[in-house]
């Protein structure tokens, strides 16, 4: 018999409540669904606290060797159905600790490259980013919002779109007036891409330290941003339309510098 | 009175049937819905040949007056949801000739740069590539498709996530071995990005006539292309987890050829 066989047992009801904002960030977890998102999370050197499977879905149960700290509880197939956030379940759901930590504990090296989004919500643009900010070897993705607030990195369908980069890449969010601070405080040159910019973007040594800022496709970048950004990046456009994604933006500056970085 | 009153009308039943591949096809058409991605489709020069409004729905009704070549139906807010692809329409939908054209139909330049994509078939990333290859002032994009059979450009998914721009850059598809023997009568380099390539994506000359080559996320280009390419090209990967969605590899190149090109 699997260890819960009921979908009122408290256990179950904690794992639906975790759908919601509020009781993740209480409990400083996130949620991880998925073989693969799991297997990659878990390769980004994760160390899930809970691990819930069932036998009747999983195609192999060789994925639990590799999390020995966790608890462990097989479920019925009833059971998952209730817990899985997916139409289509695999048999696996883990609990770990929620990515993203405070602006001051991110761990820099000495010549920093760091991406800031600002503004930008949607699972599936933060997603993207960070997958490119891995395969760069940026130092940090910092979201930056307007208003006061954080970006939700513990959502599982960021965890999902990232591809369990979200744990591979430091992260963190914060309101932009304090990361505005933070890199003034760090010696981070602010480089705004933005299309009024008055620097082509081959054009700009992106070598020392830097900050690489990005706006939302609708609206750009806040005033705040504009005002002490050290220069103002210009992506070249060649078109009529001119219209790039938030995310395609991001992989456009940090490619060019890794390019410069060599 | 608005001109169509009943979903029974003959012309609602057929932009029913427009729903399908099959239907579209047959009718070389395709359905642009939404007031935004109509008035970006009319800034690339389209001319749609019917046009749907809903009075009731619209914010205004000045679009009309861009479109003197159409035949123009006002129908009600029952009509306009039968036909409508969305959840929450805004009473725009126009009839327009499909994208798309024979390989041997595309004009290209003189130092021409083409976006080949084998087998890329999600809207979404479709959507993207299109909208950077617009922005990057590319010759064509061309989908290539290991099977027989094309990739449906006129999918109103595929035109709304590009944003229009499908209708803006000259787009073909065809498969891998027509697309294989075109690039080769138009003495047209063909570089293919893959992990396994053996020359570095900065070190890659991309001036003269290049095919920049895209595979899909999960596996790649098929063997066809290896054998056939004149270089295969790695994109720089730092992290440990090193995952690019394939739009985000095609603007990475595609950008690496725009600053070659200057």
């Amino acid at each position: 018999m699997p260890d819960l066989t009921s979908t009122a047992n408290p256990r179950v009801k904690n794992l639906v409540r975790l759908r919601t904002r509020r009781h993740r960030d209480a409990a400083a977890v996130t949620v991880i669904e998925g073989h693969d998102e799991l297997a990659l999370a878990l390769d980004a050197g994760v160390e899930p606290t809970e691990v819930y499977w069932a036998p009747d879905l999983v195609r192999s149960d060789a994925l639990l060797a590799r999390m020995p700290s966790a608890r462990v509880f097989s479920v019925t197939r009833e059971v998952f159905a209730r817990i899985a956030y997916r139409e289509s379940p695999d048999g696996w759901l883990a609990v770990a600790p929620a990515p993203g930590r405070p602006l001051d504990e991110l761990d820099l090296g000495p010549d920093p490259l760091v991406l800031v989004a600002e503004g930008v919500e949607k699972p599936g643009n933060v997603g993207a980013m960070l997958r490119t900010a891995e395969a760069c070897g940026v130092d940090a993705v910092v979201i930056a919002t307007p208003e006061r607030g954080g970006t939700d990195f513990a959502n599982p369908n960021v965890v999902r779109a990232s591809k369990g980069t979200v744990f591979a890449v430091p992260v963190a969010s914060a309101s932009t007036t304090e990361v505005l601070d933070w890199l003034d405080r760090r010696g981070i040159a602010t480089l705004v891409t933005t299309p009024a910019g008055t620097t082509g973007l081959a054009g700009t040594d992106l070598t020392g330290p830097t900050a690489l800022v990005i706006g939302t496709e609708a609206t750009g970048v806040t005033d705040a941003w504009l005002d002490r950004a050290d220069a103002t990046v210009v992506i070249p456009m060649r078109g009529r339309v001119n219209s790039l994604n938030a995310s395609i933006a991001a992989a456009v500056v940090l490619y060019e510098a890794v390019r410069q970085r060599g």
